[in-house]
C-alpha cells in the first residue's frame, strides 16, 4: 500500500511539475516580461494588445499557472475580506442578496465590501482588486462578468464566483436563479386565467445563447398555451419605476389587439406599471393583470398587492458567499454551477386571488 | 521679510517638534508598548482596558501624534479607494448617497467600497480598515460613528468623515442634512392645513442632545401652532414598510382624540402607512394626511403620491466624498461641519395639492 502510494506521488510530481512563467511565455509565444506584465498587474498592462493579453491568460489557464507572489500573498496575508461587485445597489433586490452573503461570510469569519460598478464603467478598482486587499470576489452584471479584468484577477490567483450570469470560464463557479422558469410560471399563470394578449415589459433584450432568460420562459408558456408570440407586445424600457410607467404606455399603444396583462421584468418596474394603470383609470386586475419578478417587500404594499415571481435572493447571496469562501479556503478551482428554483407568489394584481393557481 | 519668515520657522520647529510615541506614553501614563498596541493595531488591542485605550487616544489627539508607519503607508501606498461604512443598504436612501459619493470619488480618481455594518455588529473589518487597504472612510450610523474603533483608525492616520451623525471628534468632518428643519417643515405644513392631532411615526427615539432630530422640529412646529405635544401620538416602530403599517395601527389606537395626520420618519415607513390606511378603508388625504421624509423615487408612485421632505441625498454623498478626499490629499485635520437644507415636496397624500403650501 505504502509502496503504491509513493509511486503515485512520484508519478504525480513528475508529470505535474508546477508550471512557471517561462512555460506560460513559451505556450503563449510571448516574452516573460509580457507574462509578468499581464499576470502581476504592472503598470504596462493597459498598453498590451488585447490579443496578446488573451493569449497569456489562455496559456496560464491551460497550464494552471498562478503567479507565486499572488499565491504567497493569499496564503500569508489573508485579508478575510470578500468583495461583491454589483452593477447597481439601486434595486432592493441586491440589498437582500448582500445581507445574506454578508451573514454567510460573517459565519465563516469574513467581511464583505460592496463595490458598485455600472455598465460601461471601468472594472478597475485600484489596488483593491489586484489581490492585495481581498481574498476573493463575487461578480454580478453582464459587463462585469465578461470583463477581461475578471480573467486577469482569476489568473492572478484570486478566487472568483459569478452571480446570475454565465461563467466566463469553466473554473469560475456560477450561482443564479432560474429566470426562464420564472418567466414561464408568470406567463403560464396569466394564460391560465384566460388572458390571450399577454405583454412583456422588460429592461433589456440581450441575446441569451443559453435560452435561460425570462423571455425564454415567457415564449415557452405562450407556445404551450397555443398563443402567438407577438414582438409588438414586448416592450424594452429603462430599469426603474418611471421606466415601468413608460413601458406600460408603450404596451397599451402597441399595434393590434390590446394586451390585457403583462409579465414585468422586475418588481421595481411593476410598481411603475401599477401607478400608471391607476393614472390611466384602468382597474387592476379587472381591466389589466400584472405579474412582477423578484418578490421584493414593496410588492406586499402596492395597490393592489403585486403577484410576483419570488426569487430566492437570500439563498442566492448565501450560496455565492459559501461557494466563494470554499474556493478561497481550499485553493481549488471548483467551477460549480448552481441554479436555484423560483416560485410564484399570488397576490391581488393578477386576478387569481379567489381561484387556485393553475 | 525673509528674516522674519526664517525666525518664525525656527520658532515653529522648536515648539512643534513632531511628537513621538514616547511623548504619547508619557502623557497617557502608560508604557510605549501599550501605545504601540493601541495605535499600531497589534493583536493585543482587544485585551487592553477601554480606559487605557481612551487615555492613549486622547494623548495622541492632544499631541497630534500619528504613527510613522501609518503616515508613510498613506504617503507611499495610496490605494485610491475610500470605504463607505453604512448601517444598512436596505433603504434606497443610501443608494442615492452612494451613487453620488461614487461619482465625486471617480472624478477625483478614487473608487468606493461600501461596507454595511449593522447596529450591534462589530466594527472590525479585518485588515481592510486598518489603514492598509483604503485611504479614508466615510461612516454613517450612530453605533458606527460612536465606535472606539473609529477613533483608533483616525489616530492611526486614516482620514475619516462622518455622515448624518455628530462627529465624535472635532478633527473629524461631519456632513448631514437638516433633520430638525425637515420635521418642522412637515409638521408646520400639516398644522397649516388645519390638523390639530398630528402624530409622529418614527424609527427610534434617541436623546438628541443637540436638538437636531426630526422630532425636535416636530415639537417646535406644534408649539408654534399652539398645539399640545402629546407623547401618546409619538409611535416608535421598526424601520421597514411593515413597521410603518404596524405604527399606523398603534397611532390610530392611541388614547385620546384620534390623530388625523402623521409626520412619518421616512418614505419607506410611509409606504407601509399608506397601504395600511387603504386596508383600513381610510381615504388619504380626506380621512388621514401623511407626510414622509427622504424624497425617494417610490413617493411619486404610491397611491396617492406621497408628500415628503426632500433630503438632498446626492449633494450629501458628493459633499461627504469631496470632504474626505480633501482630508486625504492635504493630510490636514479639516474638521468641517456641513448641514444641508431640505425642502418640502407637496404631492397628494397631505391634501394640500389644491392650495399653496403655507
Amino acid at each position: 500500500m505504502l509502496q503504491r502510494d509513493m509511486t503515485d506521488l512520484t508519478t504525480q510530481s513528475e508529470t505535474k511539475r508546477a508550471p512557471t512563467s517561462a512555460d506560460v511565455a513559451r505556450l503563449a509565444g510571448v516574452s516573460q516580461t509580457t507574462v509578468s506584465q499581464v499576470l502581476n498587474g504592472k503598470a504596462g498592462v493597459a498598453r498590451i494588445a488585447s490579443e496578446t493579453r488573451d493569449k497569456v491568460l489562455e496559456a496560464a489557464r491551460q497550464l494552471g499557472y498562478t503567479p507565486n507572489h499572488a499565491a504567497r500573498s493569499l496564503r500569508e496575508r489573508r485579508t478575510k475580506l470578500i468583495a461583491l461587485i454589483l452593477p447597481t445597489i439601486d434595486n432592493p433586490y441586491f440589498s437582500d442578496v448582500v445581507n445574506a452573503a454578508q451573514e454567510a461570510a460573517r459565519e465563516a469569519g469574513y467581511a464583505v465590501a460592496v463595490i458598485p460598478i455600472r455598465a460601461g464603467e471601468e472594472f478597475r478598482v485600484s489596488t483593491f482588486l489586484q489581490g492585495a486587499a481581498c481574498d476573493g470576489i463575487i461578480v454580478a452584471g453582464h459587463d462585469n462578468c465578461s470583463s477581461p479584468e475578471l480573467q486577469i484577477l482569476r489568473a492572478r490567483g484570486l478566487a472568483v464566483a459569478v452571480l446570475q450570469e454565465r461563467s466566463p470560464d469553466p473554473a469560475i463557479s456560477s450561482v443564479s436563479v432560474d429566470l426562464a422558469e420564472g418567466g414561464y410560471l408568470a406567463t403560464h399563470h396569466l394564460a391560465g386565467l384566460g388572458h390571450r394578449r399577454i405583454g412583456h415589459i422588460t429592461e433589456r433584450l440581450r441575446p441569451a445563447a443559453d435560452g435561460r432568460s425570462r423571455i425564454d420562459g415567457y415564449r415557452r408558456a405562450l407556445a404551450e398555451a397555443g398563443l402567438f408570440f407577438d414582438p409588438a407586445l414586448v416592450v424594452v424600457t429603462e430599469n426603474s419605476m418611471a421606466g415601468g410607467a413608460a413601458g406600460l404606455d408603450r404596451l397599451l399603444e402597441a399595434d393590434g389587439e390590446p394586451a390585457t396583462a403583462a409579465f414585468v421584468y422586475n418588481d421595481q418596474l411593476a410598481v411603475g406599471v401599477l401607478a400608471r394603470l391607476r393614472e390611466r383609470g384602468q382597474r387592476v386586475p379587472e381591466d389589466f393583470a400584472v405579474v412582477g419578478f423578484d418578490g421584493l417587500a414593496i410588492g406586499a404594499f402596492t395597490a393592489p398587492p403585486l403577484t410576483t415571481v419570488d426569487s430566492p435572493r437570500g439563498a442566492l447571496g448565501r450560496l455565492a458567499a459559501e461557494t466563494l469562501i470554499r474556493a478561497i479556503e481550499t485553493g481549488a478551482d471548483v467551477g460549480e454551477t448552481h441554479r436555484l428554483p423560483v416560485r410564484l407568489e399570488v397576490r391581488g394584481s393578477c386576478g387569481a386571488r379567489e381561484r387556485p393557481a393553475p
